[in-house]
């Protein structure tokens, strides 16, 4: 009995330490507001669980600096979508006439939306700012016509010396990790 | 006379092992392939010249492991541009009636097209196949229809777990960078 409630202690314990760790970043202000803008944002049970997520969990990548980029490339994906969906909402009333109508409901509905946003940017600007430039080159990249003559021909042209710096930077990696290496087995013979 | 002739020598030399290594890595028969493919994909000397490149070298980022993301990226870019300029190609004949005219150009350029592709996939695959599945997450990321009321709602309803995802990654990292510190302290400590 001692052994089965000293696991159950011990099970107990890592259940909360991963729990605690894992919420410690949402704010219970930030859920309990989430929670109340779905009763805004309604949707049909069919709709809500036919298994088809907007972020699949599939789409984020493993490596580190990949997952990163991703996840301000959703961060900012959220920035767009909340300052649309705060823009959808109906024009406030010039003055309150005592009305707790459509125009009352909107404006706590703008003010959740507006902490939402507010939580979201605070995130990207405090945690996310390094890798702002790699994510717009990409979108870039996303965006070239494909369609259109003249940038076949010009990305044609271009391909040379885009092919180069793609094979040297492969071979200035390779020799990085190489001197790398050859650090980490002095130290371990020094060691 | 003999200064200036050795000072000539060691400036050939360098510019030569400049140009050996920066030139290492283009085939010349790419380098004739492409010229003779931008005979066909021919553009006025305007639109040459305009000073707008497709791949910008500003987009091109500092940063190594940034700049290998993004390079990925490029050569990805140019698969999917080869591909389509293939499939814009006239439908090769069914059996060849001794005609010269458009039928067999386009198998000239559908053969050298092909083998530009070839080697943008080459190079992927052999130095490039770590970075996987970046571009086309972002891919979906940007193609997120925002005015529609059923993405609107269940992305509100996934901001929770992503919002703790993109915290939890900032922290792993800030903690990754800690260890790596120490180890470095360490080292320069026997040292």
């Amino acid at each position: 009995m001692m052994v089965v409630s000293a696991k159950s202690v011990v099970c107990l314990c890592f259940l909360f330490s991963v729990c605690h760790v894992r919420g410690a970043y949402i704010p219970p202000k930030m859920n309990r507001t989430i929670l109340n803008l779905l009763k805004h944002y309604n949707i049909s049970k069919e709709e809500k669980y036919n298994g088809q997520l907007v972020f699949s969990k599939e789409a984020i990548p493993e490596k580190l600096l990949e997952k990163r980029v991703f996840m301000r490339g959703v961060l900012e994906t959220y920035e767009t979508l909340i300052s649309k969906m705060l823009k959808e909402l109906p024009t406030p009333l010039p003055d309150t006439k005592g009305g707790v109508g459509e125009g009352g409901a909107g404006e706590d509905v703008r003010t959740e939306l507006n902490y939402i946003l507010q939580k979201v940017l605070e995130l990207k600007k405090n945690q996310y700012k390094e890798h702002d430039n790699l994510l717009s080159s990409l979108k870039k990249l996303i965006s070239i016509k494909m369609d259109n003559a003249t940038v076949q021909s010009k990305a044609l042209g271009e391909l040379p010396w885009l092919y180069e710096e793609a094979s040297d930077l492969n071979n200035e990696i390779q020799s990085r990790r190489r001197r790398r290496q050859a650090r980490k087995v002095k130290t371990h013979q020094r060691g």
